[in-house]
């Protein structure tokens, strides 16, 4: 076994703290490396609070990873010790259902297993990247160019392809008015994919106070929502409206920004479900639907299409000792945009 | 003006009773249409009952409307006297926005003008089909063929129309998997268009009852949702839920029936909102979606493919002295499929 070091949660009522552990030996198939960032994702703190569902405890979070390889297995075919590399939310699937076949590992119809909080294959519980050092099958393994500062990466392994793949699939660009719901970790990658593919970007917030982040990320437009004549304004003009917000949040109103045959996609996670009156949706054809993060083929393409068009997050990089306060900050919105921990400091 | 006679409701708390009233004159490019037969939709009910907002009295209801012209206006060309005609929940639209354009005339930007319950862009509120006669502008009166037994016909019109386009509109068809949620006017219909467009079909039913009368109407299969053996075996299975009900339903469970990347399209207007848990889309790149009976090109076309498939409603005709009787059976579900009335009977 190797030794490894991190932060956990021991339950769901105590802080993050320093623990030691143990991973799995390099197998045949595996990559192990050394971890250099990782992102701070919302559902880091979700998770540890067991606000979602009963967590596996001691707890390691962090599935926004990049480092350094340091091993591979004897089988390993596309990475080689001291190749820059990704993980993210994912670190196992089946591999042979109809979803992972078609590279929609996340949708695997046995469940993917997620980087933490997710009993592995093997029996023994997954530990994130709020450590020093991984080890992880290939298949699940990302290519980093190093053209990309690399702090500013680790976030696209979760909130960057969590809004390139929706925006992807339903084919966002030239000639789509897209509205952006929500101006944190997610919001401000969807702005800034929204407008590398070409459409018309709005963000709509509540507060006034973003206007002037949300122009310098690119956006073209910003809508006050709780002002209701900009509110007006944009009645029924919307062709998607990318929705980021973990918020109880009121569906209908945003429904009527749609254009006929617009579509609603969710990729926050409120602890309340949405309520969503019929004619809302029959009014016009709406739709209303979800997204999870991205298969891994798509990662790879997402990370070279950023590396091609020099797109990363904006990060503010932290102590590991700082965590605690930082979800603190989190929680108030007070991070432009996302927490990244240098993991020099474990 | 034009005398008519009908059935109203003089407000929200009486029974439907006869009630002598007046149709406009016809004009230039309306089409006055004697009614033969009319169907009777959920939504009448809903409509004197004020259960959606509140009604315009006196209410004559009615929006599936067979008969055959009696005069047409000078400038009316595509119809003559004696011509088999239905009208269907529209009977006005701007004409000019991009939606009535695209002949999506039901989600006209300024509102379609309803067949009942909806004030004319005269001024004038209209009065729908539970009556001898109506005026109605050319562009919102469709051919109906000889070939088809026009009684079972005026279903057509708003559950036919209802289940056709979205069906079109999804590109329903060979190699997809169907569930139809509702076996009732709305639902029925879409058994028989499921079927005919190659699709593989299953009624969803709380009550197994009903397996005989779905398997009648070429649906391939049938699943009793209050069995859990038999709903999980349907777990993730489905491409598209077609969901007429109009009562509230657990919507978690109907999505957990469909495919990744699976659409539930909802007709049904339940009087509560839907609850809907972020999780539920996300975890397969889901959807609900809304739709809206259809245009009148649409419904042409829809009226069309029924001529040359033999598909028409299943109908129960009644006379219109028992309409109140009749509400009380559709509130039990005690119609195969829709009740329609003679108007002979007035």
């Amino acid at each position: 076994m190797i030794q490894a070091k991190g932060y956990a949660a021991q339950n769901a009522e105590t802080d993050l703290a320093s623990w030691e552990f143990e991973r799995r030996d390099v197998g045949a198939h595996d990559v192990q490396i050394e971890i250099l960032y990782c992102g701070v994702c919302h559902s880091d703190l979700h998770q540890i609070k067991n606000d979602w569902f009963p967590g596996i405890f001691p707890m390691v979070p962090g599935h926004e990873i990049v480092g350094r390889v340091t091993k591979v297995g004897y089988h390993v075919k596309n990475f080689k010790v001291g190749d820059l590399t990704g993980v993210g939310c994912m670190v196992d699937s089946c591999q042979v259902c109809e979803n992972c076949k078609e590279s929609l590992e996340q949708y695997c119809l046995e469940g993917n297993t997620g980087t933490y909080n997710s009993m592995g294959r093997d029996g023994v519980p997954t530990y994130g990247g709020y450590s020093d050092t991984i080890v992880v099958r290939e298949e699940f393994v990302l290519h980093i160019s190093d053209k990309l500062p690399l702090a500013a990466t680790a976030p696209l392994l979760c909130a960057g392809i969590t809004t390139y793949s929706p925006l992807r699939h339903w084919k966002v660009g030239k000639g789509h008015k897209l509205a952006v719901l929500g101006l944190g970790g997610l919001g401000h990658m969807a702005v800034k994919f929204g407008v590398a593919f070409g459409a018309e970007v709005t963000v709509l917030s509540t507060s006034a106070s973003k206007e002037s982040a949300a122009k310098a990320l690119g956006a073209h437009n910003f809508v006050v929502t709780s002002d209701a004549d900009q509110l007006a304004s944009v009645k029924g003009s919307f062709d998607f409206i990318l929705d980021t917000v973990s918020a109880d949040h009121d569906m209908g109103m945003y429904l009527s920004l749609l254009k006929t045959n617009g579509v609603h996609i969710c990729v926050g996670v409120p602890s309340n479900p949405y309520s969503i009156h019929p004619f809302a949706l029959l009014g016009g054809r709406k739709s209303v639907a979800g997204s999870g993060i991205g298969g891994i083929q798509e990662t790879q393409e997402m990370l070279d299409f950023c590396a091609a068009n020099n797109i990363v997050s904006d990060i503010e990089l932290i102590d590991i000792k700082d965590i605690t306060e930082s979800y603190k900050r989190m929680l108030k919105g007070d991070v432009r945009y996302r927490f990244v921990i240098d993991m020099k400091t474990l």
